[in-house]
């Protein structure tokens, strides 16, 4: 994996979930943005609760570790229908900000409208949309896969523009 | 502080907060229920997230190792009015599970009714009720203070009866 060099941003995304969370990593080197990785955390469902967000926990420590990115962007949590997706969501979301915090990286906290408007130019823009542009802004030969890598990687994006990072 | 003997139990109680965090440590020692300690972290409003959460983070851990409790009892968030407040409860709640976590100790989860059915042995019991039999089954001389930590105190009063400790 490409280390950063000291003209180089990594931004990594995260789109937290609970079961499923996703991170993405992106490069911005000679006004370019490259993906470096992207994947998902997913934790087993019998699993007890506080098993499974130490397992976000120690996962997220070995990534920020390995990749040492100089920003975090987290997306926004404001409704959810459900409640107890809200709640859960909220917790994995407290872990993702400590485990942050514990490496000394910098917060970038995203809403999902900035998203939108950063990837689209367009705040009600659609999921596919937003994928189809965040392939193309990181000249990927394939969409990225699932949709938690990808909704990260889209972030990371999102988080470069809001830091007018040059591209 | 009483350190732990291996017949005794330490137990601490928390009411997972975000602004303040109430923690009460109750220890169970020859048939009896004793109050080691209690109090509240409180994390300044205008501070970034991620620094609340691991001002909780680390304040917790250093709490734990002090105290070295066999159990942790958190209460469980089910419904707030306030979905703000849902929400940044959830940020916290997961950071005190991921430091319960991180020091190997079990947690049990506790819902308000379980408080009040085992401390008044009735389910609709208003927040005096719990608090006076909090400080009358701690045998302390004055009502513990404030709310948070009392809170915290009948949490792990509850947890004490739910694992069957012989007071």
């Amino acid at each position: 994996m490409k280390k950063n060099s000291s003209d180089d941003t990594i931004i990594v995304g995260i789109d937290p979930g609970f079961g499923r969370l996703g991170y993405g990593a992106v490069l911005y080197e000679k006004k370019q943005a490259r993906c470096l990785t992207y994947g998902c955390i997913a934790t087993p469902v019998r699993t007890p609760l506080d098993e499974r967000l130490f397992t976000i926990y120690t996962e997220l420590l070995h990534i920020f570790k390995d990749i040492q990115p100089q920003r975090i962007a987290v997306e926004k949590i404001f409704f959810y229908t459900n409640k107890t997706t809200a709640i859960q969501v909220s917790h994995a979301r407290g872990v993702i900000l400590v485990a942050a915090r514990s490496c000394a990286i910098p917060i970038i906290e995203i809403t999902p409208l900035q998203v939108k408007q950063a990837l689209t130019g367009y705040g009600r823009a659609e999921k596919q949309q937003i994928q189809y542009m965040t392939q193309k802004l990181l000249h990927l030969p394939v969409p990225p896969r699932p949709d938690d890598a990808a909704d990260a990687l889209a972030i990371a994006l999102c988080a470069g523009t809001l830091l007018h990072i040059p591209v």
